[in-house]
């Protein structure tokens, strides 16, 4: 197994494809040959065979891939093929967004665990939880056995939700609120910034409209 | 200016440099030294200078940048030192997360129409906004001068939203559904999924956990 010099780039691929695996198996394919799905995923068929060459050999010749086993290698070698536990912190419109969302549970990511600081906030249920204050998360991160935390506070709480992960012992964290984060480098941190997709959409737009 | 041909790690670079700007700005810094702005951003000065001179020159030798200048400057060059107009289409728990979320009209993108194609939400009132059937986009669109489309569907209901998207006229696209879109090329579509980053803390954590 060479998965741990998996390049970052790779691993957004792996997710890739097993999204778009998913798409093809709900409406029914068993097989794809793998010039449809470099199509599906706009990469082309060699980066694919270069990507799943990783952790293993794929597809067969002539037929392609099977697409329930593929989604199952890249899964295992992703390690998603077991549940994450994660608590949430800042239960606001985004939080509670989250919180509600079926994709968690069913991509094997359970949020067990909400956080707040806001007094009018901690005791309210939200998709079954008790909203809890955030001062308790390293007591509850050992008591529910949490390894994920997501950030969704307002910028300028989100180094204050941090700090409560780091210090609870929590070694990986995504971080939905628009602001930098400070950690140890024992913690890896995911940044989740909705901006730079709408940046990046006004700014081809914003040629395209100089263009004509 | 030479930003048609602004590659789109810069953008993304960019768009992270306004964010952390605007938290020094926050925090009440006015000038910043090029060394504390790369640290703060995780890229060494260089990149930063390379990334800027794209549209112009900045910073002061010596003295480093002058914060509200270099937002200003960027904001501009990327095309959002102005009001676009988005609509959302599929108003769940994302969607409405999206509607109330503060920060998009902070950052001049102001959400204007709510559509879904599911009765009991027709007619609901969500964040200020009536929720329509999305089969009226076409012409609501045009009545609102709408330019950017954030489709919040469930994966299955993607592609139809943006058929109705792109019917519209609309030519950026934002989509959070965890499902790939088909479009004309002529329109510009960025995608949200959590799950590449969630799969990206798992894998690294995963790999944590066995060289333990």
């Amino acid at each position: 197994m060479k998965s741990e010099h998996i390049p970052r780039a790779t691993i957004q691929r792996l997710a890739l494809y097993v999204q778009v695996l998913e798409t093809f198996r709900r409406e029914g394919s068993e097989v794809l040959s793998s010039e449809v799905l470099a199509k599906a995923c706009n990469v082309n068929p060699s980066q694919i065979r270069k990507d799943l060459a990783y952790f293993g050999e794929f597809g067969v010749r002539g037929v392609g891939y099977f697409v329930q086993d593929l989604i199952s290698s890249i899964k295992q070698a992703l390690g998603v093929d077991r549940v994450w536990k994660a608590a949430l912190v800042g239960v606001g419109n985004l939080g509670k967004a989250l919180l509600r969302h079926q994709d968690f549970p069913r991509r094997g990511f359970h949020i067990v665990g909400a956080f707040d600081c806001d007094p009018f906030k901690i005791g309210e249920e939200v998709s079954g939880l008790e909203v809890i204050c955030s001062r308790r998360l390293k007591e509850k991160v050992e008591e529910l056995d949490i390894e994920i935390g997501l950030i969704t506070t307002p910028p300028e709480r989100a180094q204050r939700a941090a700090n409560y992960l780091v210090d609870a012992g929590v070694r990986g964290i995504i971080n939905f609120a628009p602001a930098r984060i400070n950690v140890p480098e024992t913690v890896y941190v995911e940044y989740v910034d909705f901006f730079h997709h709408l940046y990046a959409v006004a700014f081809n737009l914003n040629m395209d409209n100089q263009d004509r």
